[in-house]
């Protein structure tokens, strides 16, 4: 059997959001499961040395540019949120929580955060928000409020930060396929050839 | 007649090189020409407070993968240099001297520089080096050895990355094309379909 798409993002990453409209499609173009990851960028970006592209000078601006034109050139709806970037904690840990019952779930539940954030420019570091877009997805949300809060959630999200990062990832999307790393949504067609041809 | 596409890149950036190696059937696609400015990354990476991606710490090891992985994808030939980043003064200044004189002797120049380096790993810092690729593009390689150390052509590199910050420029490769700015060889796609629809 074909090995699955191993998917890491950040909720609060444009091209992490572009990504999670256009993987589906592609995997299944290649026969391909997909595997969510959300993870959170703070303590990636601290581990490498690199800072959040918006925020950069000259770069910053290109950058909200480029967020905007690749979701118009993937005809993908995008409006950069006000509370640009946010805390995705909570929504990262609802995912998780939501995914050791029913990964599917996990996974609509992710895109309908990432649907909430870029589309609609809702806040979606409010847990009351989260946990409406977990209701949405079919969870029970008046199950999830207190494991929500746990620190055994919490500690789980750091292991999954860890996971990724031993695994070599450090930006959003960033995809392991067939032991092949490919970052940004840009590398998705090199990640197309590699599934279509078994690597070049 | 539709607008030029302008052309930044450093000598010593391997997405520069394969942009450099694609460039030309993608303005030939469009009508359009093409307007080479080597640029030097370091003073560029200061202004923006960036950092050469081949030395951070995880990303510098995918980079130099993907640098590789990318060269393959478009089937160009590529072998990371041993001395790698190099600078790439002298070879910008060799440029600009023979572009003032006649601007394809000077592309071709360039092409020959990028290929001496990343598919021959030749020296090119080594000033010696630079004269000869110079003088195999058909330049008077015997009349550039002096002006190629003199002030005034390190005043006008100079001036050409200052002119190139102005106008936006951060990275290598970097195009401006009717206005429109796109930075990385990954950002063909859209610049292409950008000049098949005059934007979108």
């Amino acid at each position: 059997m074909p090995s699955t798409i191993e998917f890491w993002f950040d909720f609060s990453s444009p091209y992490g959001y572009v990504a999670s409209q256009l993987i589906g499609d592609v995997a299944a173009r290649h026969g391909r499961a997909v595997n969510w990851h959300p993870i959170l960028l703070g303590p990636v970006f601290k581990a490498v040395g690199t800072a959040p592209l918006a925020g950069l000078p000259i770069k910053g601006d290109y950058s909200k540019h480029d967020f905007a034109r690749t979701a118009r050139y993937h005809e993908i709806p995008f409006r950069l949120p006000e509370n640009f970037p946010v805390g995705t904690q909570v929504a990262a840990r609802a995912f998780y929580l939501i995914a050791d019952g029913d990964a599917d779930r996990a996974r609509d539940f992710a895109s309908r955060v990432f649907g909430a954030y870029f589309a609609e420019g809702r806040d979606v570091a409010d847990p009351a928000v989260v946990l409406q877009l977990a209701a949405a997805a079919g969870a029970d949300s008046a199950a999830l409020a207190g494991p929500l809060k746990g620190d055994a959630i919490k500690e789980r999200v750091r292991a999954e930060v860890e996971n990724a990062m031993k695994a070599g990832v450090f930006g959003s999307p960033h995809f392991i396929v067939d032991g092949e790393p490919f970052w940004g949504v840009d590398r998705i067609p090199q990640m197309e050839e590699w599934m279509r041809t078994g690597g070049w």
